[in-house]
């Protein structure tokens, strides 16, 4: 089974790197990209017998390993 | 507008960051998680009419400097 966890920077947390990619692109006259944030994607290829199953041991995994739950938060998505 | 770009190592692309963390896991006692590919995320704030000219103006950023054409696809989404 397929899942997917996206992790992102807190709202509160500096995103300097999204910010250099903002200001490359307003160099690149790209003006109309007002912001940029910049986050991690992991395609997991999971044993479970379930997609709650399947749910349950990715965000287990991105608790343990994948996010730094102090500074990133992070979103489960599961298929098939 | 938002727009969301997905940027992924394509298939034939070997991703070590991936197998690490897989390796990783498994050391953890996670050994139901069979396969990990971890590709970047990127949140766009974008001054758009609508959500068409939102669509192009992400591929475009995305083609010129969100990903590397050669060894990554990306993939857009627009919200709102």
């Amino acid at each position: 089974m397929k899942a997917t966890v996206f992790v992102t920077l807190k709202p509160s947390i500096l995103d300097p790197q999204g910010k250099t990619i903002t200001e490359a692109l307003h160099t690149l006259g790209y003006g109309s990209v007002r912001d940029v944030r910049q986050g991690k994607y992991f395609e997991l290829d999971v044993d479970a017998a379930d997609a709650e199953q399947a749910r349950a041991l990715a965000a287990t995994v991105a608790d343990k390993l994948l996010a730094n739950p102090v500074i990133e938060s992070y979103r489960v998505d599961v298929e098939g």
